[in-house]
């Protein structure tokens, strides 16, 4: 494995999908060869798997039934596309990984983190992150850039949104606690510029230490 | 859990899936209620997991992916016919569960038995079956079993299937090795009716043990 496999995690709201486009094209401009996804990535199996676990009417799809669903997913995506792109000694960007499922399955879905972890293991194999960008925002401030298109007032949901995202960064940080040589963390409550140039850096460090 | 779960193994053409219904019948007939099933079992979603799995065009599936689909469409039938009719103290008769998976998947096609089981027992939890029926039958005889309507001479194909059918037996014979206390294996090379009558008494003898 050649490349340098960074993947990109955070709740709802954090910036994470509009920065990963944005290193993507300045790691480009400096040269590289680099590969921006996010699972399922058009890999035609995956894409299948996705239908089955969003078809609307599929109410009856047990949690741990879907968790095995993304897990499978992730594996083709993987095969398919990720690893033949670090095998080719690219920068793969990926938009959420492993790490999604472990906060947002095992902790806030409450499946377990070890339980979702164990089959994700058999997923991915040896293929690991070599880093993870975490982006860090207060549940409320992601909650209100969701929704700054909206004008409602406060109302159910949006409470149930701020438990369900306050359980997510709860997640993540169990998460971290166990991956701690793995994960960079920035403040993604900054300005879009500020948190560009923090994971900028962040890349720069990677491929100085880990991939050269 | 009220009833009891008895699941049946073992390679094609050793004649489970016709003894499955005939002591179906049997139990009923004696004023049992029993469910009679197998996986997918017409569960909706699990019929749509099978669907991507056996899709001819999906050549490209790695066999990871096709584990945690299989161990997917296990779960979902498990939770929305298996484990409802063990509620009502039914007796559940069902054909392959588990142990296909890690003799098939795990041994035969190397992805590693503890690998394949550790995807399952996220999937089934603590519902493993109370006993488990082995039909013990020779490759070669199994083989003959399968062609019996098929005067072609002895090919390569064939070859290939006596070669992956020995895989699969050695891979069961493991899978009995890890779980001694569960198995009950019956030489299922004898006649129809004196392999129906071992099963008979097995599960009379596990009503007998195990549910009352």
């Amino acid at each position: 494995m050649n490349g340098l496999f960074i993947t990109f995690e955070g709740p709802e709201g954090a910036g994470k999908t509009t920065i990963l486009q944005a290193a993507a094209e300045e790691l480009r401009k400096n040269g590289h060869f680099v590969l921006a996804t996010r699972e399922p990535g058009g890999i035609e199996i995956a894409e299948q798997i996705r239908e089955v676990i969003l078809h609307p009417e599929n109410t009856a799809m047990d949690p741990k039934t879907e968790a095995l669903l993304y897990a499978a997913a992730r594996r083709q995506h993987l095969v398919e596309k990720v690893k033949p792109a670090l095998e080719e000694g690219k920068i793969v960007l990926c938009d959420r990984f492993i790490d999604s499922s472990l906060a947002y399955q095992g902790y806030a879905r409450g499946l377990g983190i070890d339980e979702v972890l164990s089959i994700n293991q058999f997923a991915i194999g040896n293929m690991m992150p070599h880093i993870t960008v975490y982006f860090a925002i207060d549940p409320e401030e992601g909650i209100k850039r969701i929704n700054a298109n909206d004008s409602r007032e406060k109302n159910r949901l949006d409470l149930e949104q701020l438990h369900f995202h306050t359980l997510v960064q709860k997640g993540y940080q169990e998460v971290i606690n166990r991956f701690p040589g793995r994960f960079r963390t920035v403040d993604a409550s900054r300005s879009i510029e500020h948190v560009q140039k923090s994971v900028n850096e962040i890349i720069e460090e990677a491929l100085k230490t880990i991939r050269l």
